[in-house]
């Protein structure tokens, strides 16, 4: 029985330093999630700074939804600080698929031992393939959205979590979390969430932070995911479209009663099938 | 007559993946409203995979508004490559007035045969003198913002449309679209959109992906102005300023009803004067 | 006695140009306070134009939130192109305890003569050591957000306006403004600032556009915070949490009445202990 609410007065009593090497896109929304769930969000890139930051902060996360060679060299160092100080860390594989350059940067991100690999269906997908040596292009999305289904990911997640070491996060209108055993389902959120850009790559800042309060990896992630999913569906209640939903949204992290995430989290628990 | 409700109805049907090469102000922005209109928004700028992002898109935008030399040579990639698969793309020369840097970038970018170009007045004015060799540091704007009025640039955009081949899309309290044959003139609107950044830079990809969506550039963008100026409009009905504007101008873009586009839409219509 | 409103109608009345050189994860948030105060942002950090803009602007705005070798660069060159049009400018040393890479980059823009640095206590603690070559790791924070209080940033404060020649802002929940000599505390503000990203940012810009529109730089620094903290009283008045809190905030600012701001600013002013 998981408890989200365990890990998340942690990170409320505790602010993690999460550090972030985060898209463009992303930045002021990541900020603003860890901000008002109570971590502390850090984002820097540069190759002068990024191993030293990672090494200070108590989660590291990596996402390359606007990739650069200079900034994929800064995202190495930073995962090789946070494994020489024993620092979970997060990759986000942001339209993996998309291009060869994607898969390149993530094949090679990847094989750095995150703790944990957030995506959504076609991600994940994707990913397993480029990690599996499989036909490279296989996988899909259209551009950073996701066209396959979770259940269509379980498999590729199953591989991915064996053949990374990671805990691997499906997300999507089901949650989906696999650490090559055990599998977690998560049927909180709301279809307005992914109406709104960057509440993706925001979560992966969520999990970072859950996992920097000192949270099992597992649960952390399964718990940060019942919380978020928890927040999209009060934020819904109050929302007249995808900008009131975004305000609201934040306002319902901050606010988030630690009874009721518990009470109202949806988490279904198993084993792998194969 | 052009009834906007048409194309709208194709995005929201089609959700046409918009690739993006746009500035940091503006990226989130963009993202949100395109998601908004029912558009997938990609946002990529690396040489690496520009041009290959800009081949699987249904449309292209490309942005001048935080320029860098890097980020020059992947608009110019990305441009050719939708070029050469015949995808329409949108060229949007943020303060092109304001620097040498800005004159050159936007001179060379015009001159790769944009579907559309959209800017303010002083933006409009100040390219065509670029485009038309006359004194480069000729036409104005201050910084970002326009002091020029739509009236004043009817005539920089007739010949600019001619010039470059181009539908140009003039926008401010009047906007004003022009294929150097024809000319609509778009009363929609509301005086708190410039008080919120990067709407302007989000409209180049509202007009992005009508077009992606398939609609002929002039009426497709003709269409993208009078949706949003009334989005504007509607949204304005329910804010007390800058910050609640920008929320429900989110709202009201995606809960815009198609029959209300049709009849609210102002655009007048008729042939250049010269 | 100092009246905030003389130097916001100046503000309101002519829009002055701020160009800022600042972090990625503030830029769109910085314009939009910017724009809700009635001034006019431009965010350009390319080499090729920074001086360029710098000089047409009626003030500058330097961040090192996000820094890279390049934008330190641009930086360099703007900060010496204001000094040379006679323009102010003001240095915001985002985590300058953070890491040595950014205590050498505000280590050397400190020395170009800033016309203000706006920190919160514990990077005006650290940056005082480091510009006065003491223990370089000294002083702290963590990542960006502050660990020290004001009153233990005084000294540090008075120590590096002498040594800099720079009005010293130091913002939290009491905010001190000191120019070597004499000290002004604001108690305006509310304790959801802190929980919005880049709003300390965004104060920087506001620093800005107060300087640019003319005001002398102690009593146009003390004029931006007591507005600016109003401006967060007043949000909060109407916020849930902090999403809602921003949008408030954006909407305070642009509809503050010139008479409160005077009336409600909480402004103490003596001379420096020592």
């Amino acid at each position: 029985m998981i408890n989200p609410s365990v890990t998340l007065a942690h990170v409320r009593a505790n602010a993690p330093l999460v550090h972030n090497i985060t898209n463009y896109v992303a930045m002021q929304t990541m900020a603003n999630v860890l901000l008002a769930i109570g971590a502390s969000p850090a984002m820097a890139h540069a190759r002068e700074e990024a191993a030293e930051l990672a090494s200070l902060a108590s989660a590291l996360t990596i996402n390359i939804g606007t990739p650069s060679i200079d900034w994929l060299g800064a995202m190495g160092e930073a995962a090789h600080a946070a494994n020489r100080a024993g620092t979970p860390w997060v990759l986000d594989p942001v339209a993996v698929g998309a291009t060869a350059f994607r898969r390149q940067a993530a094949r090679r991100l990847a094989n750095l031992r995150p703790t944990v690999i957030r995506g959504n269906a076609s991600e994940i997908i994707a990913l397993n393939a480029v990690i599996d040596d499989q036909n490279p292009t296989a996988g899909g999305g259209k551009g950073v959205d996701a066209t396959d289904s979770i259940e269509h990911a379980e498999a590729a997640a199953q591989q991915l979590a064996r053949s990374t070491g990671a805990i691997i996060a499906v997300t999507g209108p089901r949650d989906l979390v696999c650490d090559g055993e055990q599998i977690a389902m998560i049927d909180n959120g709301h279809p307005l969430m992914p109406r709104v850009t960057a509440l993706g790559c925001a979560l992966t800042g969520v999990i970072g932070a859950f996992l920097g309060a000192g949270a099992e990896p597992f649960e952390g992630t399964v718990s940060a995911l019942a919380y978020y999913g928890l927040a999209g569906q009060q934020a819904a209640q109050q929302a007249q479209g995808p900008g009131s939903f975004a305000v609201q949204f934040l306002d319902a992290l901050a606010a988030m009663d630690e009874a009721t995430v518990d009470r109202e989290a949806r988490i279904s628990h198993r084993s792998c099938k194969h």
